[in-house]
């Protein structure tokens, strides 16, 4: 994949974050998840080890966990 | 300012995050400082509002804690 990928859940940080991200990587270059409207992507975000939310899923694979809005698991719930 | 400025302090997790984001942002729009060698910048860092390294703080002035690294009070000792 060539792309990163934003996980957030709409959360103040996350949002925050996002803005300020996103713009230096450049917009065309980040998909954006919001994961407390997506569920269904919880576990491919599990899977790129993300563990809370706001993070970035680089193009290389590494999960960058940014500040802490909040847990995967309090996002099931 | 107009350069993001990436705080780190050399351990693992610091040099994996750094590397991939720093390509992400591209290398001429980031300065990056390793505190553990540059312990006269820390006091900088924590009017930036980092806590922790790794960490980017963008040209807006927000601190993005990346993962987590060390706490600063750990650097300072």
């Amino acid at each position: 994949m060539s792309k990163s990928i934003f996980y957030h859940a709409g959360c103040p940080v996350c949002v925050s974050a996002e803005q300020d991200l996103i713009h230096l990587i450049g917009t065309e270059k980040v998909e954006v998840v919001h994961l407390g409207e997506k569920s269904s992507r919880i576990e491919e975000a599990e899977k790129s080890g993300v563990k809370s939310v706001p993070a970035l899923v680089t193009p290389n694979g590494n999960a960058l966990h940014i500040n802490f809005g909040a847990s995967l698991a309090d996002l099931k719930s």
